[in-house]
């Protein structure tokens, strides 16, 4: 895909086979598939039409991110020396940041996975500080009222993408308070739509190769 | 007032006469007179209303809360053995927080203020946490995202109200965020309208009335 | 739990198996498992694992409320020394009510319940005022216009915490007229989100618990 | 005008002038002009225009109301029999009702104000009920939390017209959340749009004119 | 019913074996059970069951409306000497119109309906103004840009009760274009919730009660 | 300009000094000057500006439109062979409205102005179809509930542009109910933002220029 | 039709069953029956309905665009001697912008289609650009953030229509952001509703139809 | 200031004088000042202040960016071997564009500007492709629909930051089209909240600061 994005077959909306379909040929065409909001149907209607079709190809399934990424054997992603974290709140905020991260890796870089630190208790995320200040880039799901974004971004020094998810409930639920708390921060973050893990890992992976296009430029 | 809650003037919307006018009406059936949101000039026609019509009485200010409280010599609000603390975040927070803390103190609670501790900067909150953490019930004022009373609720054992300003810009300005991230809180609070320092300060002030009430029967 | 709330399982979006699952572990750990929004295959399967895992647990199911209590046998709620009142206008109020009123009597209020007095018919509820009034705290659940905590607030000395309902049609359905109109309430009030029962019921909870301390540090 | 409802000019958005030269016109074409939303310098300019054009008319000014009504000497608005109740909450609630007023009195019915009665004291609306309960039709404005008209309909047999009042702040303010409680109301209500006083008023005649209809038809 | 409108039981979320229990239960205490949103099984479970309770009753179903009156044998609604017509647009509107239609004749009033006259035909509307203009009041119905209570308000006498549907699509779509059109309307109207078939048939009945009342103490 | 539309100057938010500036230029580099939004001290700037510059132009002001345009002395617009109806409802539209007309005009059509026909009183508009059915294209504007436009395009042929106009009060007003209304009519429309006066009578003169093509294209 | 526009029949909301019976009248009286938003059984249905009743019917099905048009063998629409493009950027916007096409075409207009040309790949765009600029009138779909339409009608002299699509996600997702992108755009274009393809190929057809006329009066 | 981030002081909502006092203060502790959102009167009360307390310093004024930084003589930003491209689509977005450039440039960034590249003339944005294109990375501005960073973002590989601006008219103005479109965009962006220049400008010298890092680690 264009600036080292991978084009994603989002499964949302399309039957297993459509998806499966369109899978084999990307798979034909570029040497990989990746396919996001995919449950075990999709998953499986993939799989068989891959194999059916005669490919040798490694199958790359996370379940929580409900991502799949299909690759010739032997293929891999580029490599981009720089790191991207991704951070998260809760259970409900796993999906979004697991498209993230996945996205993130599929561009080349480096993935840090940071999970189950909330605002309620800050302590957890306190112990884990080191490892995302080592990050080139970070990013940050969270649902309900949305406020890690913020409070990362107050304690550490590379650019924070702030990923508002659709938990929450009520007035200001379905994402909406978090993504309107976000872009109203009181420390310097950028925000991507409700539930955008892709566009939040493909944004975090284009910084990771400014960062890494540094590096080499400069050697 | 009704609950021990004095009846407030909210001298927005009124020429400094008609606050005046019902200022010394407030004085002279109650012993007391209270006004939020007033500005230099309605102060000025409060102190000239009252003077000119033979009070003696004790004036008290606060310029940033905007309030002002006129007491007849000698009178006292009622003594509510409880403290209310008041944190606020950033300069645009004082104005809300303050008419909370006066109502709050009219209600005859100790008031404990708490200021300039926003979320982007936790650890100027953390070295008064000892203080906040001895009220027996906590306000906390919040613009922008209002991020701050989620953080504090997740660190006190004391029910927390939650106080959106409308500060802020831009989609979600005007408090809504704020307020929005409040009612999403994942720590439990409860919360009042925008800029509804008066409902705060009133709400916090009851609770101090249950904890006193507490006090005294069982004594 | 933090602040003596109990860290409920919220039944929605998880299987009866992970309800099961999360249950078992909270019992084994905490001695107790609350879990909301519960249907009956979610009691069923909680009530089998906890069965088939060798437990002697009392089960304290609210079908109303979509409430489970699982206890160990012989464990018992803390006792605190204050009343929480538990007021809903109607049929559809029933359900947040219930919740609410289960988690202050987790935190170990005694509570109270009032219910089916709506505005449409003041004189029901003035029948019971006595017993509201002798509450330290009171819950006021509303769907459709939500202006029962607003009446209710006008009657009684405690504060008042209103539970917008999401009930009612239309425009402004959804809870938002109703969430809208306590925020706008001419009586102090503090809200919580629509249908956040659990929040209405552990705020309640925490000012009960202040009122409680109250009465043990004056005796 | 058409149903005897009087082509109001709305001072609002024109100069003193064009409303003065307005109403000239009307008063020489239909008898007389009726303006609404006028401040002091519209009504002196209307005044001199009148004057200085050489009419012997009649001035009837409510300036809480922001009404004029001019009329030529001797003229009178058609008999309506039947009884219009205009209530209203606060001091913020009464430009409003009396805009109603006016209009319902234009068309000819007779109309009872009844002022200050709001939700928070209830026990005021109940010694004034039997004046309320007298009328064909009631008019009821509210602004807040616009509970009002709810509780007046579930007291009254006759039918109640809901006129939210753009008083309030913060989210739901400038009326909406009176409308959107009003559209929910448990009670039997029609609305009119906020501050939309004109419309209030002039429905109510046209209740009040079908209940003289039949007044008159049977006789 | 209080003010002569029937209790409706409203069968939306509700299981028919609820309706049933409900509806014999207020055949019993009021020799009438008025049913709305009911589909084809809550009419066969009501029927049941007040067939198996050994009642003597009258069923008058309006499958369009949804509704389902049940009347003990003999029983008729009281006479109100008045006639409401119910006007509607389009297929859409008719569900709404037939619930108010049926509420106003519950309540005694005369019902003349007039269907499908929608804005983009003007013409079929002229042919049947004069059936609309002997009515004492009209409820008109109109989805979409609702815009036929406007032009109806502008030829005839009697007050319009605007009854917004929640037909449409897009943006303005679930009646709210609808009832924001009718709460702008440049003609005489007050309005009521979207798909409030029940509040708008109620209303123009005790207006047609107002009218009859007229007619009789004048007799 | 593209497409014969003029690069019309918006005086909202330019000081008049700006505005004469940008106009002189205009006129020197394209022999036109059009400025819209103009008010008087606008028009004297610009007006002494392209004197003082020696230019010997035509200026043609429209004060209700609230534009300007200036002319070289013998310039003419091109022209078009095709008519747009202008039509609109009260006086509140006239503004709108006339922006319309003098961009379609400039754009070289022949403009036919029909005001003052609202939906309270069609008979007003019957009278004048003629004239708007010989149009090739019609823009109507209208505010409040905005329903004007649903009701021609059930009368003419022609296509039919709506022009949602900011008045109104209320929920609803500001423009947003009228542009809802078009955007669900019942009767086929395309429109313009509110207040696009503008934006409606380019698309109108670009209708224009189609149906003279059409007439070049063939003879 | 009026205007030529064909009455159709929206599939949405209706069963096989009900289309079907609408179909075959409308085939009876009208020599052709337009059904859009119809799945497979709802053609199904039709098909059926006509084959039974006994008509010879030529059936045209557009399975992308979910459309269906029956006409009486031999029937033909009119010819209309005008070109309508009809544009779309993705896969999404494919079943409304064939909406337009066959309505647009069904008008009698020929119709040049131009898919898969999004804002992200404007090189694909500029290679169809002669056929666009070739037709009287642009519709142009888009989803998403709506930008396509911008940037078309940069680039074509002919009137353009803008139809927003419901594509698109989180905050601004279902059309809307679409919608408001077109109604602010900064070039000159009208707009219909969120997927309203129905609207803007028929109001298209009309623009046509005004072209086709400039050629007929003309020659 | 943190992470490179001047403490830039918003003159909006505050006195000359209030500002000239902080300002002084910054630059006696951090050697520099930076005023945004700054008019005239400011920009004087700060110069005036900072000569009379006896500074020697430089004074750096954009009246389009409405910014101002004072530095001490010889003072210089940190360097950042890394280039931001500023990208404005009009003239309304040039002062938020102005804000970022300068927030970049006072992290240490090379900035790079490019104005007046609109989506209506895509040509003149393809003229200086190639600079944008040389930038590590890119802020675009635009206001109305917003679509020009979903157009830059197609065309360049550094990251995209889309700042939405509050222009634009009607429904959807004040940057909310443009923001929710940038939030839609079918190309990888992310954004911050409407006229947010200093988050915009300040995030992207955090990318720079990244990409320099980069340079620096790998020498
Ligand atoms: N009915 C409820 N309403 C609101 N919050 C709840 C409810 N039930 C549980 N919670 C809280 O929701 C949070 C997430 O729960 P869980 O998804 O089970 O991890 C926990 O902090 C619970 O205490
Ligand atoms: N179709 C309806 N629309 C609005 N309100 C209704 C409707 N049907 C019944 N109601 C009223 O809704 C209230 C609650 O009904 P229920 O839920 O059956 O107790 C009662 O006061 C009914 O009179
Ligand atoms: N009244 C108006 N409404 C909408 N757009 C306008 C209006 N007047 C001028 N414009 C357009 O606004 C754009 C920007 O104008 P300007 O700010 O003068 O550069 C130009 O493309 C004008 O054609
Ligand atoms: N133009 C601006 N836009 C957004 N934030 C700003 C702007 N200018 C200053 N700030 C930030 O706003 C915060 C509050 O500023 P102040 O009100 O001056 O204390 C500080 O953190 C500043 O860094
Ligand atoms: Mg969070
Ligand atoms: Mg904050
Ligand atoms: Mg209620
Ligand atoms: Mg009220
Ligand atoms: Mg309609
Ligand atoms: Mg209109
Ligand atoms: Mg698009
Ligand atoms: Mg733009």
């Amino acid at each position: 895909g264009r600036r080292g994005i991978p084009e994603a077959i989002l499964a949302e909306g399309k039957t297993p086979d459509e998806v499966a379909d369109l899978s084999t040929t990307a798979l034909e065409t570029t040497g990989r598939a990746v396919v996001t909001r995919a449950g075990r149907d999709v998953v499986e209607a993939v799989r068989t039409a891959v194999v059916d079709g005669g490919h040798d190809a490694d199958f790359d399934r996370d379940a929580r991110a409900r991502t799949l990424v299909v690759r010739e054997d032997g293929g891999e992603p580029p490599e981009v020396d720089a790191t991207v974290a991704v951070v998260s709140a809760g259970t409900a905020d796993a999906a979004a940041a697991g498209e993230a991260a996945v996205i993130a890796r599929e561009i080349g870089a480096r993935v840090e996975r940071v999970d189950d630190v909330g605002v309620a208790n800050l302590t957890r995320f306190v112990d884990v500080l080191d490892d995302v200040r080592a990050a080139d880039v970070v990013v940050v799901a969270a649902g309900r009222e949305g406020a890690l974004p913020t409070v990362v971004a107050g304690l550490v020094d590379a650019p924070v993408i702030g990923l508002p998810v659709s938990s929450g409930y009520g007035v200001g639920g379905d994402g909406e308070a978090a993504l309107y708390g976000m872009l109203q921060s009181c420390t310097v973050l950028s925000v991507v739509n409700v539930d955008a893990g892709f566009v939040a890992g493909a944004q975090a992976g284009l910084v990771a190769r400014a960062a890494d296009a540094g590096r080499r430029t400069d050697s």
